[in-house]
């Protein structure tokens, strides 16, 4: 699948490494790309870090990110989200897939964050109104990103939520989280894109569990009654 | 102990019967006994329900509630639990611990509800902030009735949170989980009475999940990684 990963953090560069080797044709899309190679190579660590991960994989801009993809996951930071799909622009856009990962966190005062958009809306829906013609599914944003792209790590099941107005899309989704380890049984769809309202916000739990078991290494898993009625 | 449950709603009610069951000394606090009992005794059914789970426990105004109480437990709506404890005053509340388990819902529209707090603040923090001398609690608001008065109910391990300035406090709501069936290693303690904003927003993802699953039948476990550092 033609996948590009925008955003080039921690998340984006782990999940394109992971989809690079699965054998997908990734590309990792960025604001500026002489500016982020610039900041890259001026670290010898992040150089290090960058060529282990993901020397093979283009570094693009947003829009020639876009223009590659058939499937375009947003691992960008919530407070850019909106610009980077505006810089891809919506022709580039139209029909396709978008994997929608992002937080709006404000970590401005530090941990744990609140979120800059909260209640009655959400990213993702901002998203998906403002590029109606792309199919966003909300996903993958409520764990750590080395259990995104290995959920064996934990010792037991736990899910992993999908949310999106398109049901073929979801099914895309649904099919690259299975290439990334996920049983089927453990992908909850929580139905259309105003569920991102529920999964943003757990966002907040998300890092009080963090603040607590001092470990971002968890996840959680629905466990419902003995005897179910359906 | 000495136990006041503040709300005559479902889950006011099944708590007032399960804690008078396990032998505790519980009262039922309400805005208008009169009222209340009017309107129990105009319709047969509630009549009935009242009858059954409820009627060797006395009903009091809130004020005769929080007078007779050690801990209260907060399960009237969460618009209206402001004006409960209002009602009771500061000389009744004062170092009485407070279990709140009250949510700030905004149900005229349907579910999945809104909610009425959400962000930078929480329905917990605005019961301790206007009550400075009782210990808020936050616990048990993050699940369905039935599963607080009998987590054994579900097919595996699952937690409930707690959170609170005073550790004494969070030490004497952890008591009364374990009369409840909670096994202690069951409850996470999630720190100060902020954590309320992290597991009210929570109750998003819970009518969430509801509206997929078709049942309120269920909790969370968190899973951790197979290999821990501590």
């Amino acid at each position: 699948m033609k996948i590009s990963v925008l955003g080039t953090g921690m998340v984006g560069r782990a999940l394109a490494a992971r989809l690079h080797e699965l054998g997908h044709d990734v590309a990792i899309g960025t604001r500026d790309v002489a500016a982020t190679l610039t900041r890259i190579t001026q670290d010898p660590e992040r150089t290090r870090e960058w060529r282990e991960a993901t020397a093979d994989i283009p570094l693009l801009s947003f829009r020639d990110a876009g223009l590659h993809a058939e499937v375009i996951l947003n691992a960008t930071a919530g407070a850019h989200s909106l610009a980077a799909f505006d810089a891809i622009g919506d022709d580039a856009l139209a029909g396709k897939v978008v994997l929608d990962l992002a937080i709006p966190l404000d970590l401005s005062r530090g941990l744990p964050p609140e979120l800059t958009i909260v209640g009655d809306d959400s990213l993702g829906e901002r998203i998906q109104r403002a590029h109606p013609q792309t199919r966003v599914v909300k996903s993958l944003h409520t764990m750590y990103y080395e259990v995104m792209i290995d959920p064996g790590r934990l010792s037991g099941s736990h899910v992993v939520f999908v949310g999106g107005e398109d049901a073929s899309a979801k099914a895309v989704v649904t099919e690259l989280l299975q290439d990334l380890g996920w049983p089927a049984d453990s992908v909850i769809d929580l139905g259309g894109i105003i569920s991102a309202r529920a999964t943003e916000m757990y966002s907040r739990l998300f890092f009080a569990l963090y603040a607590q078991l001092e470990t971002f290494d968890f996840n959680i898993q629905v466990v419902r009654a003995a005897v179910q009625d359906s």
